[in-house]
């Protein structure tokens, strides 16, 4: 079945509100399209939970910074609409720019503290963009439950404080991260690297599976962890750190000492590519 | 009959999706309580236009500054239930400041621009605090629409602007100012007044209505006609200006000439009381 293009907030309102009323749940995966194996994912789980699924493309400029890859991210929506037919998508809510902000736009929701760290040290102003847009997003479509993937592990728990706080009544889903046969982590920028730095970015996964194997080993100093991922990273030619770090899994704290649920999360520049990844450990005590 | 008093997010959404899913309609009033005739006309706007009247008191504490009134806020929630009765309000929705803002509680909804002067100005923080506890608080009570009274003139495009901006699926209904017989408006705050600052308190609404003759006699300056506000408001013993200006009544932008609709504002200290009020009006071009 092909799924009905929605490009209005006042026509996507007006069917979530329709569908709510008639007794029905609503999945939503919220996207920047370009999509791969790892939105195909979230959308299998909403497809599985939730009687009306709703998918949105919508690259936001505002989680974008000056000197990042906004103008080209890339985009092909016809291809995004056949692979959301296939996996039984039944809405793909696509709007403008001009839709989402319109002249005179002001507000901004900001989640403080689980912010602070990590990719929003990196990114200034980037989870602003993001937790504005999904509140935006999330009145619009009017979710039962929103489906976001672990690899971009600061996102979700940020966006599920943002939900929390706001009294938003929906659940927020997080759904494991998805792997290329090789380890690499699935994205949409993974089109950027060049075959070199394909075979380089590697190092994310495999420096995440050098911690585990050295916490397996009873290290539970992070500075030894850390040091020991950072030199396996920086020997490849192509690699540069934006940040190799542990943190409590909840509150996204450094710590010192291994113990409890932990966060070891990394982003890489592999050549011009900025590239994430994760894994949630608990060392057993 | 007696409305349903309800204190928990919970309770108060599903008796809300509930409410929406059987097809009625819902008109909110969110109060601060220690109700009064200005209240009570928002009460009467919903009772004629909704199925479903909910009315929200609650004192929140963020929109109040560090050294403002929050502890002494008049409260009398048995009274308020009363009148909340005699109005026709099905629901009263009470909740405690733990269920509102409950420990880890970290974000903020801001509105720029429209509450950078007047009392954005002179208080800061308040509007981040109204637009953050309104955002929640629509979120949990989901109306059809929301009523908020002119006396708070800049609250309410505010908070107009937040719910366009954020998409919120409601109406925002700006109600006029209610005053007792001799003009002063109808605020919470009144009851901290002496007998002789009750007297002073006259000189807001008097100076609005000396602005307005003044400018019915053809003056366009902006800064003449504040100049005579001024000097009528200091000419009293316990009064002191927080500001007096004429804005633009959309952006609220301070304006030279007076043109088009306007918005004359003013925040004025009757005693260790802060009290606000304000006219629209559109002078003859």
């Amino acid at each position: 079945m092909t799924p009905r293009i929605i490009k209005t907030i006042h026509e996507m309102q007006t069917e979530s509100n329709r569908i709510q009323t008639s007794g029905k749940t609503i999945g939503f995966v919220p996207t920047m399209g370009f999509l791969h194996e790892g939105h195909l994912g979230l959308i299998r789980i909403a497809r599985k939970q939730a009687d009306v699924v709703v998918l949105s493309i919508y690259v936001n400029p505002t989680q974008f910074g000056p000197n990042e890859d906004l103008a080209k991210y890339p985009r092909d929506f016809e291809w995004d609409a056949k692979l959301a037919a296939q996996e039984g998508v039944d809405i793909i809510f696509y709007p403008t720019d001009e839709e989402m902000y319109p002249q005179g736009f002001v507000t901004t929701v900001r989640v403080d503290q689980l912010t602070e760290g990590l990719c929003g040290a990196s990114r200034p102003g980037h989870f602003d963009g993001v937790t504005t847009i999904c509140a935006k997003i999330f009145n619009v479509v009017k979710p039962n439950f929103a489906i976001f993937g672990q690899k971009d592990a600061q996102q979700a728990l940020v966006i599920r404080q943002m939900v929390r706080d706001l009294n938003l009544d929906l659940e927020i889903v997080i759904a494991p991260i998805v792997r290329e046969a090789d380890g690499l982590a699935m994205s949409s920028r993974n089109v950027y690297l060049s075959p070199d730095e394909r075979q380089d970015a590697l190092a994310l996964r495999q420096s995440l599976q050098l911690a585990e194997s050295i916490i397996q080993q009873s290290e539970r100093n992070t500075s030894v962890v850390l040091q020991k991922m950072r030199e396996f990273i920086e020997s490849k030619s192509t690699t540069k750190i934006d940040y190799v770090e542990i943190v409590d899994a909840e509150s996204l704290q450094p710590i010192a000492e291994l113990s409890g649920k932990v966060l070891i999360a990394l982003a890489v520049f592999v050549g011009k590519t900025r590239l994430i990844d994760n894994v949630l450990i608990e060392p057993p005590s």
